[in-house]
């Protein structure tokens, strides 16, 4: 049995950038959109222009992923059918992507000098529901 | 009867910074935590340098206030007893701040060219909830 999502379960939902005096307001996730499912945790992770953070896998994890800042290049593997699916987000395509549980992925950043991508997850930061595999075990064109 | 809470209620929890190569983790907020009153929704606001957005008061969100990229000062105000508390947070002093509703507020961006402040709120975006005031309405040195 199969328990692996196709990557066509990956939501991809524009978001509106909102020109505002002072500063704009870029909206994130509200607890009624589409993909939400359930609050444990937000955090940042930033990625480097040119760097590669590869590969990992939540075992039961939803993430919501959002870039505010720069441009953040996503790929994500299906190993039972072998293909990829790559999505750029950021700034200038500014999107949230929704990824289910079991899905390999990693991104890289493709803005200078760093990009922010923020976590809207439903579970809190757990070891052990992340499995890990070394960049070069499985092979993708950065 | 005085509804309007103290400005002591307003908590400073100081967030970490995790170095990681390729760009470092910068924590958020998990359900667990202290101020953590529901999810409704997170949104960003960006700030521009010397730009001041004041003032609002939340009927009925409860705010959590993160700034990963820049530096914002936060003026709070209570009105009841004619006093202020500030607040300079963001990357350089990395802490959340939870914001009971009821409390007037305001920000200005202390970074250049800008920062961005991230709200974790626990009700989604109601403009009937929100209560404004003009910048001069409340007399503060910016």
């Amino acid at each position: 049995m199969i328990v692996e999502p196709s990557l066509d379960e990956i939501l991809v939902t524009p978001l509106k950038q909102i020109d505002t005096p002072g500063g704009d307001i870029f909206h994130g996730i509200k607890a009624m959109d589409a993909g939400f499912s359930g609050f444990g945790e937000v955090y940042f992770s930033w990625i480097n222009f040119q760097a590669v953070k590869a590969w990992k896998q939540h075992r039961r994890m939803t993430m919501n992923l959002i870039v505010p800042v720069g441009n953040v290049r996503f790929a994500f593997y299906q190993e039972s059918e072998d293909i990829f699916r790559t999505e750029t987000i950021g700034q200038d395509n500014y999107c949230r992507l929704t990824v289910p549980p079991k899905i390999w992925f990693g991104f890289s950043g493709v803005f200078m000098p760093k990009s922010l991508v923020t976590n809207v997850a439903n579970l809190s930061h757990d070891p052990h529901e992340v499995l890990r595999k070394d960049l070069n075990d499985i092979s993708y064109l950065w």
